[in-house]
């Protein structure tokens, strides 16, 4: 076979030749496209002189950084016991959190002053990690990020060259620094409205995200979402609010924010087939797709299995085998190929900006994360860290690059207290993630089984009939059991998403939906439930969501200890009940709904 | 004594009334108006019932972070020997580095997976330090910052109810977030020329934040430099630049970006009196001050001394008495009531932004600093920061804060393996400050001692009559001895900037000085001098500094070992000394100046 010259390059493994990333510039801002390269940069190669006396560098030396070590102890990548990776029944006896049963292995993780080696992408020490750094990211941790996502997280980026990774402080800062890339602030006392930039995203969406792009006077526009996330068709799905645009409203949107995996607050996970529904869309109409993804790791096939198995058909769809098998080579992992893959999978043109985070891996405050898109606009990315965060700080890359890659040879010699001698490696670093899987798994399973059980109410015969008396039958599975909410079992994430099936309360017809939602949201957190739920209007992308938020609440199952889940899970279904008991309007208190409106 | 109500409050020790900081949200952005608080914020008081079962936050668990432990060795406050406040002849013998002579005192620091106590503000562990956290910082270590600057750095700021601070990702990031928060992007294509908004600095600045600015469109207005800093007075002065704007430019500038202590790259310091007029200015013309102080505690005292001493005249200005305790209550530190104060303690009109950085007194890799400005500019930044970085990673607070107010009690038992039971504290804080001003000062003499007595080559009868034939004799002090540079002993910072008298070289007249200035950056990196100096272009905040920059080196003592500074010093000089000594333009290797350019 001849070779083709470059950009055109031919992928080692599909024997394929695969077209470079399309220029997207015309997507920058104003901003963004005036940015220049630093103009200290040129002068780089003359520290590379050989016994170059350096007077040029601001630079601090490393004898007046008081720290002379960072240290830690850590856990060892096996702490949390897997789940499998195919779809299961319900939880056995044995898949406990081995955290509670036993001592937590651990090993000891030291980051000396200096390190001997003159690699410097596996030079972990405090000379290199507490100096002035480059806004790509601390080079031995970036390296490490960088092979992650090329080979086995994405291993299957359909253009030449692969993606490049830049290191964020988080999938905030990440979103933020997107879009600063993408978007010019839409001043209405100023600008036209043909010249309002928007973005989509889920109806129901992080707020954080919204509360980021709104203030620039984007116009967020809301899509549908169904049990798998954003919804293609439909009256209000993706392609509705695209083929009908009014462009009264100003441009067509440009920029998509979405959350494919464990969807916050809805708990939704695209397909394959949907996401390449989508794709096709964003290509047709030319918009950036923003896929934030901190819960890719924690995918659980058992939620198909029990769903079905508790209502003789699941409401979700089987996930199962949509992964990197399905399309191409393999991720090296077991667990990496079960995995619904990421839009970037599917990114031929290079569209696609993907925001990842430790902080559901680590830690949330180890504000540090990654970004991964085409070269040409990680470099853009670039110029925007290198005038605002610069890179993330030394502490925790240095401390989770040792933990994950170390330790190299330090330059002291003596006990220097170290117990292990090797760091997780990418090996331990992907079993770290599975067992992290398991836990969230279990616990998705302790709560789901908590909800599923008690979402029903037996109502007495004069309930019976006063519900007769309202003609509305629908949502009686058993002549006396009414539904109080219902949910999806979710395939991934965090969190189940509850609808208040309101309509089935009886004082439903008396006081109406909006009035007892929030009554009952009260009414949860008093004794003896003391349960705090998530109310749906703090996820309201749009007015149009918020006008029917009201009917949801989002339940997490990570914040508690892990034996806790079923028993907050509980207290909440018997809150529900005691709410659904409820028959005189007297007893929901005037004072509840005021409560809420002084929120 | 009677009492008003607020906001005009009584300061405790002045015994009078001041009022309240001015409303200056008249130069928010349009985007900073539009900000929101979080939405989440209103459910917090519901997270504090007690028993509650908080199934709403998206928050994982403690047990699932890796680390169980963070741990370091760290410096005694004590480790480096402290120089006299007052002005002092020439370094003594005893002036050496501590740590070049003995095993450097240290201690221990570990922060627990969790502390036992409740008060949050004392509360340092793995359980809040790696957990989402709240934007204005992690509770133990902003209330440590916010003591210290309203207590000890920054005792006398003359507005009601004193200064607020956030926590930044180190003063590249806070100038972004105050860049942000006070101007609109600025869009040739698209607005008029009368929007421009404009921003004043030093002619010669920090590049980096130059960097952030002018993409967004701003007008960079670079004000005259003197051996202090900003000019007032004079010619391009900031009075002349005001009085006299040309609003064919756009509007007046509304915001000051300046460095005025250790002024990078010119090494100046702002005299109170100075400070006083041009704080004036910025009343009359309602600029709001961003001041950029990295290297406040690295002011030299002798500098004056030592200058007047080598030159009979000091051409620096005395800065000592010019303290806190010249216009208001003390510090509490004799060494910081001997520093030239902030701008804030002239701010009566709460119109100062105040950026720190913890890059000079810990070590750059920390990407952590501070804002200081009045309350509700920091309720601004809060919302900038809340869309952005969020608050700056856990490890680094954590473990700044163990190391300055730790330990706190753990709840394990057992060896621990700390050595040290007690953090650095306020004192030990300020200790090591002055430890560092020493070490800094040392490197300051070192290198200014071999500068002074290098700046003069003698010249030879054949140069002394191509001199002659010049007609230009003022450069001479002594018939035979021409000076090939000047500086500024810098009574702060890190830097030396050298005035290359590129006039007094043989080739002058036949190469022009630029060609000439540009040859002798590249001929210093070479054998046997092999010194990079940072050349003055990089440093040109305008066109008009561009054209004259070439005249121009920053020399800095930090990046070396200490005892390199005067090497690398002698080395500098001795290359001036064999360029001065080219007779020939052959020998101005063409090669030279092309190197340059394609730099």
């Amino acid at each position: 076979m001849g070779s083709l010259p470059p950009p055109y390059q031919m992928d080692k493994d599909q024997q394929v030749y695969m077209p470079p990333p399309l220029d997207l510039s015309h997507h920058y801002s104003y901003t963004t496209k005036n940015r220049q390269a630093s103009s200290v940069k040129k002068f780089y190669k003359y520290f590379q002189i050989p016994g170059i006396h350096n007077l040029a560098g601001g630079l601090p030396h490393v004898s007046y950084f008081p720290y002379d070590t960072l240290e830690a102890t850590v856990a060892l990548p096996q702490r949390f016991k897997p789940t499998p990776n195919i779809p299961v029944g319900p939880p056995e006896d044995d898949l406990v959190d081995v955290a509670s049963l036993a001592q937590p292995a651990s090993t000891r993780v030291k980051v000396p002053k200096e390190s001997d080696t003159t690699n410097l992408i596996k030079k972990i020490d405090l000379l290199t990690a507490l100096q002035y750094g480059t806004a790509e990211g601390y080079p031995p941790l970036r390296a490490f990020v960088r092979k992650f996502v090329r080979e086995h997280l994405h291993p299957n980026v359909p253009y030449a060259g692969g993606p490049e990774v830049i290191l964020s402080c988080g999938s905030t800062d990440g979103f933020s620094k997107a879009i600063e890339a993408f978007t010019n602030v839409w001043n209405k006392e100023r600008d036209w409205i043909r010249d309002r930039e928007g973005i989509v995203c889920e109806e129901f969406a992080y707020m954080n995200a919204i509360q980021t792009a709104r203030p620039k006077g984007l116009n967020i526009v809301g899509i549908t979402v169904d049990e798998q996330g954003m919804a293609v068709s439909g009256p209000g799905g993706l392609a509705d609010v695209l083929d009908n645009w009014d462009f009264r409203k100003g441009r067509r949107p440009h920029l998509m924010y979405t959350v494919t995996i464990g969807q916050n607050p809805t708990g939704g996970t695209l397909s394959v087939e949907r996401r390449k529904e989508i794709y096709a869309l964003c290509q047709k109409y030319d918009i950036i797709i923003i896929e934030d993804d901190p819960y890719w790791n924690l995918q659980y096939p058992s939620a198909y299995a029990l769903s079905k198995q508790y209502r003789g058909e699941s409401t979700g769809v089987n996930l199962y085998n949509r992964n990197y098998n399905s399309h191409g080579k393999s991720s090296g992992y077991e667990f990496l190929d079960s995995l619904v893959p990421s839009y970037l999978s599917l990114d031929t043109d290079g569209r696609v900006v993907r925001l990842d985070t430790f902080s559901k891996t680590i830690a949330p405050g180890c504000r540090l994360g990654w970004i991964t898109a085409q070269p040409a606009i990680i470099e853009r990315l670039t110029r925007i860290a290198e005038s605002s965060t610069q890179q993330p700080s030394g502490f925790v890359q240095a401390m989770v690059a040792e933990m994950i890659m170390g330790p190299q040879a330090a330059k002291e010699t003596g006990d220097d207290g170290l117990q292990g001698e090797h760091g997780w490696k990418m090996d331990g670093w992907v079993r770290w993630l599975e067992g992290l899987r398991g836990g969230y798994e279990r616990r998705m399973q302790d709560m789901c089984t908590a909800l599923e059980e008690g979402k029903y109410i037996v109502q007495d015969s004069t309930d019976r009939d006063l519900f007769n008396s309202m003609g509305d039958l629908s949502d009686w599975e058993v002549v006396n059991k009414v539904k109080m909410f219902d949910f999806v079992w979710p395939m991934a994430g965090m969190f189940v998403w509850m609808k208040i099936c309101i309509e089935t309360h009886p004082l439903f017809s008396q006081l109406g939906g909006e009035k007892l939602c929030k009554a009952l949201w009260i009414y949860l957190t008093r004794k003896p439930y003391l349960c705090l739920v998530a109310p749906g209007e703090m996820f309201a992308a749009t007015q149009k969501s918020a006008d029917i938020a009201y009917q949801y609440m989002r339940l997490c199952f990570a914040p508690m200890a892990a034996s806790d889940v079923t028993e907050a899970s509980e207290k909440t279904v018997e809150g529900f009940k005691a709410f659904w008991q409820i028959k005189d309007p007297k007893d929901i208190d005037d004072h509840e709904e005021s409560l809420w409106d002084n929120l």
